[in-house]
């Protein structure tokens, strides 16, 4: 998607050590035109897959997910990283690593909305290790429903998240890829 | 918003104490045509406003707040409760204490995006006690910009948060404000 790679390069910060900064416009600040835009690029590239939700992660996902699940006229699903008090009934739990974080995050979804008849397409705003997708996926196949599709705004394809996944043999999607942050520039596929 | 309305008498559950379950179209899955629609009507009480930006809490105050502000053509940013990596520089921090998990989250948000020049509208999915709101009242003021109207989708009025935010002299507006949850109903206002 070249409005999005050029908003990268304009806007987008380098900070060294594969740290990409994007939070004025997807993860602290977000332009919500461009995310409606993604969404249709990300709705059209899974048009096909016969997905029945959006699967995603709490929270820089969110606003990715939403436009896609709008886009393909479905719901969404926000896996929670706290239990809300409204969260009363057994939850599929899964542990997240964050190697930025050096901890592990949990991820929570009710049964009631990942349910065994459901098709998943997974949207999440970056694809780097892939550690938080992995999560979800286990999610999925915990809950008996059918992975479609996976799909990010951001691809850091150099921390190998799209090797661990292609086993999956599962469409998976990104709609700027970057293949290198060396020297304080920013290198995308193509 | 009657469609809201009604929705919530279909799909929300009264849990007592207070407490209202949205978590099949809102808070934990989400109806995005009925986001981009209370977006649309949010847009349309504040039209007059002048915002700038749109502001709001992580995490379910994310699609509301990311539809008003597509409606209204203005960013949305919304305040982190976790330090990103990308959060290097001195942000603006307050404290909401959270009465339904009885401690405080501290909500983080960068000078580079909420400055003096800002004219600030904060939407929320919940105005109930209204101390999240409070806090990004307070965040607003710090950074010297301007707060022109608070917006939620659900108000529960019998929790007191308009009461305390009336003060402010700020347009407030709720799409669907209940009144009253005894005995397992939802009343609303009207």
């Amino acid at each position: 998607m070249e409005a999005l790679k050029e908003r990268i390069l304009r806007d987008g910060e380098n900070l060294g050590s594969g740290i990409l900064k994007v939070d004025s416009f997807v993860n602290h600040q977000v332009d919500p035109s461009l995310m409606i835009e993604a969404g249709k690029v990300l709705a059209e590239r899974f048009a096909d897959c016969g997905a029945t939700k959006v699967l995603t992660a709490e929270i820089s996902g969110i606003a990715p997910a939403l436009t896609t699940a709008l886009a393909l006229g479905i719901p969404l699903i926000y896996a929670r990283k706290t239990k809300p008090v409204t969260m009363t009934e057994p939850v599929y739990v899964e542990a997240a690593p964050s190697h930025t974080k050096g901890v592990s995050v949990f991820l929570m979804c009710s049964p009631e909305f990942l349910t065994p008849q459901d098709r998943i397409l997974i949207i999440d705003d970056f694809l780097a290790s892939g550690q938080t997708i992995q999560a979800l996926v286990r999610m999925v196949r915990h809950a008996g429903a059918e992975l479609v599709g996976i799909g990010a705004l951001i691809e850091k394809a150099f921390e190998g998240g799209r090797r661990e996944l292609g086993s999956l043999g599962i469409p998976l999607e990104a709609l700027a890829v970057i293949t290198e942050m060396t020297d304080g520039q920013i290198t995308f596929a193509d």
